[in-house]
C-alpha cells in the first residue's frame, strides 16, 4: 500500500540487514511511524502489545523474530527457546504456529550461517507468499463484488469488522483486499466500518487504511450493523478469520459472531476471507478447541484518542470502580457463513468446502 | 435510589417550588451532580443533551417543561407552543408523546392559576406513577430470577444493554429493578454490564448504579455478549424499551437487537421489561413504523472520559477524516421477545399477550 506516496509493507528487514521495520500500529491513525525490532524479545512484545496484529502479519513477525534469535545465537537451545517465546505471545492466531512450525522445521537441519541465512530467507518468503495470497483472495472476492453492482447497479455496500486490511497482513489484506481491487476496477463501493471496540481497530486502523485508499465508507459503533441490515443497507458482509476449523467455523475478533448472525436473519450473504496459513486442520469444533484469548481489562475501561490540541491521550469510560472483562475474539459457527474466499478460490464453509478447495492438505492432516 | 447515604430521585421539584432539579447525567459517572431547569426551553435542551434519559424519565421531564411553561405564561399559546417544542426534542420514546398529551388534555379546560397549579399536579403524578409501576416491574421480574436460582443453584448472570435503571426513570428502573429486588432480597446476582457504545450508558451508568447499590458486575464492550452467551455465562437478558408496538416488536437502544438474535441461537431467554407508557397502541410493525434518531456524527467519532489527572476529556477516536453515522435505536421483532416484563405481569410478546394483559387499553386502541 501507498502511503504519503510511497509502498511499505507493514513489515521488512531493516536497511542495515540486521533488524526488522514495521509499522507501528498502536500510534495509527494519529501518527504514522516506524518501529525498529532488534531482537526476539522485541518482537515478542511488539506482538503482545500489538504494534502488529492480524492474523498473517502475526505469523510474519513471529517468523522475523526467530530470524533475529538466530543472529544473535544460532544454537538449537536458542531456536528452541525463540519458538516457545514467541508461540507464547498470543493464544487465538493459528498463523503464529504455523509460521513458527514452518521456520523450526526448515533450520532443524542446518547451523552456524547457514541457519542464520535461511532464517531471513524464510521469513521473507512467509512474507511474499503472504503478499501473493492475500492478492489472490482480492481477484476473488472483487468478483463477488462486482457481481453484486452487475445485478443491482448500484453503490455495494460492505460491512466489515474489525481490520482485515494491509495493516493486518503484510500487503492487501483479507478482507478489505477485494474491496481495493473492486475500487480500483471501478466498481463502486461503500464501506460500512465497525468501530470494534475494545481496541477500535475498526474506527482506527480499518478507516486510516480506506481513507488513504479514497475508498468511500463510514464508521459505525459495533451495535449499529444489525440495524443497517434490517433496513437493506448492507449488501455484504467481508471479515477475516485468526482460526478457521477444517469444518468451516471461524474464530474472528469479538462481536463477528453476532454480525453473522444478524447477516443470516437478513439474508445477507457473509463471506470470510482468508489464506491457507489460517485453517487450522487439527480442528473440527471451533466453539469446543480455539482457545479465546482474554485480554488486559484497561482495554476496556480505557481509551486512547486524540484531544483538540493534538494531544494523545489515555481517558477511563467506565465508572470508577467497576470492573471488566475482555474476550478478545469468538467463534462464528459453519452455519452462518456464506463461503469462505481464499487465495484459491470460493468454497463453502464446510469440511466438504474446504477439502475441495485443499484436497492436498485435508489429505494429509487427515493421516 | 441513595447516593452518598441520600434518597434521590432522577427529577423533582426544587425547594422553591419554581424549578425542577434533575440528576446531571452527562457528569456521570465521574461526578454527581444535580442541575436546575428554569424554563421550558431548558427542560427541552436537557432532553436533548441528554442530561436526562431513558424513555420514562423523558416523559416526566416533558412533563415539567409543560409547567414550567405555563408557570410563565398559562395561556392557550403557550401551553400548545411549549407541547410542540417539547414534542420535537426526541423521535423515538413514545413516553414523550404520552406524557405531553396527557398534561395537555388534563389543562386544556382550566385556566391561569388553576391550569399552573395543576400542571405541577399532574407531573408529579406521573413521576409517583412511574415508580410505582417499576417497583412492580421489579416484584415481576425478580420471580424469573428467583426461578433462575432455585433451579440452577448458582449466581444468575444477568446480561444487559445500556441503562434501563434508575437513571433512566424516575426512580427503580424497568430492567434493573427486577435485579435490585433480587439482589436485596438475597438472590445472588451477577449483571454482565454491555458499555453500550456511542454514549456508553452501560459502563458509564449502569455501572455506576450497580456499583452503587452494591450489586456484583462487569463491564464488556458491546461485542462480547454473543461469545459470553455461546459459553453458557448468561441466564438471561434484561433489556429496557423506548417503544413497544401493539403487537410486541420493542424498539430499543441500537444494537439491543444483536444481543436478541445471540440470546434466540442460544437459548437464553430475552426480556423486555416496560411499563405500559411505552406501548405504542397505534402501532404493529416496528420496522417500518418507529422512527430512529440519528443523532450527532461526533458521539461515534469522539468520547469522554476522565484522565489520570481527574480531568473530564473529550478525545476523538476515529481516524482523521473518516465520517461516521450514529442511528441511536434498532428494533428487535417480537418473535425474538421471550416475554414482556411490565407493572401487571409477564406476557407473551405478541398481539395476544400485550392484549391479555391491558385488555382496557387494547380495547379503547381498537375503537
Amino acid at each position: 500500500m501507498r502511503i504519503h506516496g510511497r509502498h511499505y509493507r507493514t513489515i521488512f528487514p531493516a536497511e542495515d540487514g540486521e533488524g526488522v521495520s514495521i509499522i507501528d500500529q498502536t500510534k495509527l491513525p494519529f501518527a504514522f511511524a516506524l518501529a525498529r525490532l532488534s531482537t526476539m524479545e522485541e518482537a515478542a512484545v511488539a506482538i503482545r502489545t500489538m504494534q502488529v496484529r492480524g492474523a498473517p502479519l502475526i505469523g510474519a513477525t513471529a517468523a522475523f523474530g526467530v530470524a533475529l534469535a538466530v543472529q544473535r545465537d544460532s544454537s538449537d537451545d536458542a531456536l528452541a527457546e525463540a519458538v516457545r517465546v514467541l508461540g507464547a505471545t498470543r493464544p487465538t492466531a493459528v498463523n503464529l504456529h504455523w509460521a513458527l512450525a514452518r521456520v523450526e522445521r526448515r533450520l532443524a537441519p542446518l547451523s552456524g550461517r547457514d541457519r542464520v541465512r535461511a532464517a531471513w530467507t524464510e521469513a521473507e518468503s512467509i512474507c511474499d507468499e503472504d503478499v501473493e495470497q492475500n492478492h489472490a483472495i482480492g481477484i476473488h472476492g472483487a468478483r463477488l463484488l462486482a457481481d453484486i453492482h452487475g445485478r443491482t447497479g448500484r453503490v455495494v455496500n460492505v460491512l466489515t469488522h474489525c481490520n482485515a486490511g494491509w495493516l493486518a497482513t503484510v500487503d492487501w489484506g483479507t478482507a478489505l483486499s477485494p474491496i481495493y481491487q473492486a475500487h480500483d476496477a471501478g466498481v463502486p463501493v461503500h464501506v460500512w466500518v465497525d468501530e470494534t471496540r475494545p481496541r477500535n481497530q475498526g474506527a482506527a486502523l480499518t478507516a486510516y487504511e480506506l481513507g488513504a485508499h479514497g475508498v468511500p465508507h463510514t464508521v459505525v459503533v459495533d451495535n449499529a450493523g444489525g440495524h443497517l441490515m434490517q433496513h437493506g443497507r448492507v449488501d455484504v458482509c467481508f471479515v477475516g478469520s485468526d482460526r478457521t476449523t477444517a469444518s468451516g467455523d471461524v474464530c474472528n475478533k469479538i462481536g463477528t459472531y453476532l454480525k453473522a448472525l444478524a447477516a443470516h436473519d437478513n439474508g445477507v450473504p457473509f463471506y470470510v476471507t482468508l489464506p491457507v496459513t489460517t485453517i487450522d486442520w487439527s480442528l473440527d469444533d471451533g466453539l469446543a478447541g480455539i482457545p479465546i484469548e482474554e485480554r488486559a481489562e484497561r482495554e476496556v475501561t480505557d481509551l486512547v484518542g486524540i484531544d483538540d490540541d493534538g494531544v494523545v491521550r489515555d481517558v477511563r469510560v467506565v465508572a470508577p470502580g467497576s470492573p471488566a472483562a475482555n474476550p478478545a475474539f469468538d467463534v462464528t459457527p459453519a452455519r452462518l457463513v456464506t463461503g469462505l474466499v481464499t487465495e484459491r478460490g470460493i468454497c463453502p464453509a464446510s469440511r466438504e468446502g474446504i477439502a475441495g478447495l485443499y484436497p492436498d492438505y485435508a489429505r494429509s492432516a487427515a493421516e
